[in-house]
């Protein structure tokens, strides 16, 4: 069996610029992205915490409108529907495709483990013509969870001695995934800092590059 | 054996206005303190999920520093002190006093549940001179998970057959509460709307006056 990378999708291999732009477009604070989603990652992980669950998309949708109202940006249900509609059309990070070839031609194996779904996660892969490069795509959607809950990661964490990494931007996926026994990659681009509360990464990198190259030294 | 009244303390008792208006001197935009709270109720959340712990003080102050750096406000070691330091000096909401009263003076029992620690919460109280309302404080410390796990609101609920209800305005915390069997009771003051995905609230009120009104009329 192949040495394993684990890619973190949302915010991770997929930027969030799509999303933010919108909502710029409609009059909403640039930042206005950062509030809902942590607000959407907060109510999400709560539920599933309390031993509930809802898919990741329902949780965005339904804290939308209450996140504008915070803000006061009064938006129409057609604009709330396209901004919605902007996560099926997430682009790479600029410097993924060159960081998947370099895992690749290193003959590692690269699986997605999202909180999205795997339908909308093979959706984007294809569309941005990543798709050949992923063995497979595993969604928190299986055991009815969210990451960080250890059962996700058991999903794709390997019963030989195998390196496996995990590689995301979010310190909550890294700090899951490394109590879970996997090697881990913080890309410290979206929350510009590492928690030293939380579990440390093996590797702190700029991009995700950068990330690949030290993981392929390192393994 | 009295019906009980459960409340909420950061946000719901208490308001945050101080810290934000402490973020908003030192040139921080007014919704820094929704960021900077949503942020680190994810990753307390989130690490809670993961099977790991640590007191909501110390992911406050570790999450502080990357969100004003997200935010691109550069803040001295001694400003991030002095906003963490407002959190004990949180005012009680204008209407919180008048509202225990009414459930004190219709026999009702009030004890407090909160993801704070149950040393700095009595504090709280007893500077709002409102620690005698209040027959225990119960702190997630106890049981090392945060709201909204059931173990928490295990904490308070009874055997018997009595009324307990859960005084709250973060929707995740109502959500809990109704997953755990409490009658929940959301104030609509901070997050704007209830999540239609989330288990129902029984009241949904403006105020803690309306909502202590309200548990009254319906218990």
């Amino acid at each position: 069996m192949k040495n394993t990378v684990v890619f973190d999708i949302i915010g991770t291999c997929f930027s969030l610029d799509k999303p933010r732009a919108k909502l710029v477009e409609f009059g909403a604070p640039t930042y206005a992205l950062d509030l809902w989603f942590a607000q959407t990652l907060r109510d999400a992980f709560a539920l599933s915490h309390a031993g509930g669950y809802k898919p990741l998309k329902q949780v965005l949708e339904a804290e939308l409108p209450r996140t504008m109202q915070m803000l006061g940006v009064d938006l129409a249900t057609t604009q709330l529907a396209s901004i919605i509609e902007s996560f099926a059309e997430l682009d790479l990070q600029p410097e993924a495709l060159e960081a998947f070839k370099i895992l690749n031609d290193a003959g590692w194996r690269l699986v997605a483990l999202t909180n999205g779904s795997e339908n909308s996660t093979r959706q984007l892969l294809e569309r941005a013509n990543a798709i050949d490069y992923f063995d497979s795509i595993f969604s928190c959607d299986a055991v009815e969870k969210t990451k960080p809950h250890l059962d996700v990661y058991n999903l794709v964490k390997p019963n030989t001695a195998i390196a496996t990494w995990m590689v995301a931007t979010h310190a909550w996926d890294i700090a899951g995934a490394a109590r879970a026994g996997l090697k881990t990659a913080f890309i410290n681009q979206q929350e510009k800092g590492y928690l030293a509360i939380y579990p440390q990464p093996e590797v702190i990198a700029l991009d995700l590059v950068t990330a690949a190259s030290k993981i392929v030294e390192i393994a």
